[in-house]
């Protein structure tokens, strides 16, 4: 993987991660609870994106995702009740963790089916599942049916991710745009 | 793929699309909601029927099931406010598409394993795993607890395909009973 | 498979499979709602182990394990109005099934990507996450919000197995003792 690309992957997972931990600190459960949301959170939407391009699922090719989880779960685990409002943080780590994570499932999507259309879709899978799964378990609104703007904001950054790289422009560039469109998206809705 | 089949195929990815581009209807949900509901449902059972039997997922492969995915939200989306119940609607729509859809997966499953049991399986799943996420994303009574004649409409209409294939008739007529079988036990409930 | 371990496996799809029709039970659902919670349970966590560790989907393989659920649910349907407390009868069936699963899963993830790290992870996978699909279909709180000593207790199993596995001890001994540390940290709690 570019190495860009690999540095918007870790700080993705780890954002997730935090949501998911942030979430598991909201419903007051214990440090296993901690440890599994933000792994799920974390690991989730890359995972089916994996399993749906059929390539090895990159946490078991390199565990260094699963250690980034854990540490963002303990991290959180320490300071959650420093944040005054714990929802309201969530929710920009959530807007700038889906931003990542679409430019990083696009890559992927396109890097390996040279597929626009299937690209947008493994960007816009990777940004919103691992939210959804974390919503759907924990038992909170998902983002289908209350936060549409997610899947919004997805599509569009990973869309715009597609068509820049598609037009030759350097990846670096096109993750940073792709990124900042979709934050823009989410955070301006 | 037999072209019988493939017909199926198609039909049964949009008629469950147009089930969840109704769902999204209902919810209020904007059109990316249409989208994101329309392509779930569509989808989302022969993905998971892919991945079991281990196969390329179907819509990586042939983007078309996609585009018609998209163009059936796209209808659903200008037309729903004309029908007078989008809930009976929805019922029906889901009947066909789990009667199409149980013989499609259940034909994949023969054809790849050569076991009429991982067929029958194959075929339930690819009925009613669509619906299934579809109401546990869109937070409606789903098809475990609440409609349990779908899983026995699927398992009668899978098990039909087999058993007539398994006899040597043409797939075209095991096909078509398998999903009047089906259609039968949904509807007649 | 060793055989001690293949023994495990039969016993925790049935233990699983049991709780889901117990649910089913609960639920007052068919004999059709019976087999799918029996068969979702019994082999879902099993599935996504499977999927991630890229091997072929076990039961796919050896379709004894979907007979084994068919069984089970047969035989709940007819006894479980004999039993006085169907939850208290689910509550601890749930504890064995995840202690012998999660050995199970351990030894699956050891085996194939010799690290300790994903072992654990495919161990608390494998024995929590059958039963988190059946909760949130049925409905019910599920194991990550409100039982969260179902995941510890699936996690120092399967932690104990892989440290004496790599310790070198008998394949059967780890696995009576990563059983025996799960089900005690699950009924001690």
């Amino acid at each position: 993987m570019i190495p860009y690309i690999a540095w918007f992957d870790y700080a993705g997972v780890a954002l997730f991660a935090a949501t998911g931990a942030l979430t598991a600190s909201r419903k007051q459960l214990d440090i296993m609870g901690f440890f599994f949301l933000a792994i799920l959170t974390g690991v989730g939407g890359g995972t089916v994106r994996d399993l749906i391009l059929d390539v090895p699922v990159f946490w078991v090719q390199q565990q260094a995702y699963l250690v980034v989880c854990m540490a963002t779960a303990v991290g959180v685990y320490f300071t959650a009740h420093l944040v005054e409002s714990r929802y309201h943080v969530l929710l920009w780590l959530d807007a700038v963790a889906l931003s990542v994570y679409a430019v990083v499932g696009a890559h992927k999507g396109l890097q390996l089916t040279g597929s626009p259309f299937v690209a947008i879709m493994t960007g816009a899978m990777t940004g919103t599942l691992g939210g959804i799964l974390r919503d759907v378990l924990a038992g909170e609104p998902n983002a289908v049916t209350h936060k549409e703007i997610y899947i919004t904001a997805t599509v569009l950054g990973a869309a715009s991710y597609v068509v820049m790289r598609m037009a030759g422009f350097p990846v670096f560039a096109d993750a940073a745009i792709g990124g900042l469109v979709a934050f823009t998206a989410r955070a301006g809705a």
